[in-house]
């Protein structure tokens, strides 16, 4: 009985008025749910995967209390933690549009289905962020990648470069010393990332793996078939197998332009302390939102008072 | 010799100067002292003893990642995590005072030490709030307690009262429902619990052994000797072998009176959204800050936070 209770309350149902829509699947939007189910709110989570920008690190080292977790890891536990609590995980639909009507938010999705909130959760992070040269598109997956946790065991021996700064960048170029011959490392301005990370990059400076060129620019890319090299700002050209682009993220809020909800330049969505956008019912948290600090700690934080604040907007409502 | 250099890196050393003073065991200090050690500042914890809030908790269920989890547990694991990356930890001390004399700020304590940083962060929490009722202290330890965790299993088949309506009073309730024969809660205004933890109430409410009196008051502690009961501003007087006090708390902020941070009127840190007080070098972090949302997780965040900007801080003022 109890069982059949738990498998019913789990089912996906575009019939119903959700409490709460959470829109993504990181660790904001996991964040959120745990605490909206435990609110005792009917909460639906709609993203395409679950796991967002931590599922590419291969050890987070700074979740308080979870030391050296493999990202995929850390996400299966807030996963296997969050459906303990009775939130349903709406997988493989990726959010087109929402809308509002009256007190109520219509959010469709690419499968065709619409879900209907009484308050809204966007956490929908951020994609990568492309150089906007010409034949990137092209040459993506064909020597250019922007996942160096993903795609760097296929450059053993190989000669890369590695665009960015900070502690993604440094992060990557590391675990690309361990298997490339050699790697150049293309800072724009300063580098930025821990300098814990930068210790452990060290050794490869000092023996010679690793070159970091800086300040300059990425300004064009050789190769039609696949990646062959890169011409730099400085005039230098450099033969290259392969080239990770890691320069942070783009905030997912196309789909909200229609709905007036306050963005600022780069396209976050701008809330307060509490997580509140500037429309009533819609809440924010995680790399969605421009926060101090982009960890995930941060966003399981936010993702939980997203969901109180969302708790308290509909205690109001009802 | 690595293990050499780790001891010593490790010793308490009040010649030195230190980057980061961070003041409080808490989890806020605890996420402050990880992140603070990882951006590889030298830091010193200064805490009575370490744990804060969380250590009393039976059972934490909403900290993303590790559910169910006794909060001495949870705080083991924080504790373990933070000294793997090197920050030190001074317990048994109590900060007394705080002055600044040019850029460094020189904390005194009651062991007669006085620490220098450039930085403070402060996470010195609250401590518990009292009813402010005549012998109230005199009756602490003899039927009066601000812990039921710590003290519920001493009332076996004994009639109690709980006074306080948020998630510490109810959830206290459920504990002491499983012992005492009798428990009383009184509510001043309303219930502001999470309803999972009202839910877990309910049986007992049902079947008697909970009665919730709201809203109500106490008047005054009767007994002398030991608490016999309470009066309770109905009118209504009851008997009671135990009275478990669990009203929140008041941030532990009277040290930091004459250095000038800002306070609200309640006496908490006012900080911006990067945990930066008033006054330039000093963060705050967790409990000792006005925030939406209490909880564990958040107070880890806002300890990040704190660390990023005494970071920054640093960075800029060498």
């Amino acid at each position: 009985m109890e069982l059949a209770l738990n498998l019913a309350k789990r089912e996906i149902d575009t019939s119903k008025t959700y409490d709460v829509l959470i829109l993504g699947g990181g660790t904001a939007a996991l964040g959120a749910a745990l605490y909206a189910a435990r609110y005792e709110l009917s909460t639906i989570m709609i993203a395409q995967s679950i796991g967002g920008a931590i599922i590419d690190a291969p050890l987070v080292e700074n979740y308080l209390g979870l030391d050296k977790t493999p990202g995929v890891e850390l996400v299966n536990k807030f996963r296997a933690h969050v459906e303990n609590y009775g939130a349903i995980i709406a997988e493989g639909r990726t959010v087109l549009s929402i809308e509002r009507k009256q007190d109520l938010f219509r959010v469709k999705t690419d499968t065709g289905e619409e879900f209907r909130g009484r308050a809204v959760i966007i956490a929908t992070g951020t994609r990568r962020r492309k150089l906007g040269l010409p034949k990137e598109e092209e040459l993506t997956g064909r020597g250019i990648s922007y996942c160096t946790t993903c795609d760097a065991p296929f450059f053993k021996d190989k000669v890369v470069g590695v665009v960015g700064g900070g502690d993604s960048a440094i992060t990557g170029a590391v675990q690309l010393a361990d298997v490339a011959k050699k790697v150049y490392v293309f800072v724009r301005s300063k580098i930025r990332a821990e300098p814990i990370n930068m210790d452990a990059l060290k050794p490869y400076i000092e023996n010679g793996r690793v070159e970091i060129i800086m300040p300059v620019t990425v300004q064009e890319l050789l190769g039609n078939e696949k990646l062959e090299g890169v011409r730099l700002s400085n005039g230098q050209e450099l033969r290259l197998d392969g080239l990770f682009i890691e320069i942070g993220g783009v905030p997912n809020t196309d789909f909200l332009k229609c709905l007036g909800v306050e963005l600022d330049n780069v396209g976050h969505i701008i809330v307060d302390k509490e997580m509140r956008s500037s429309m009533p019912g819609i809440f924010a948290a995680g790399d969605v939102i421009d926060h101090p600090l982009k960890q995930c700690i941060t966003a399981a934080a936010e993702g939980a008072v997203a969901a109180y604040s969302a708790y308290q907007y509909i205690r109001g409502m009802k």
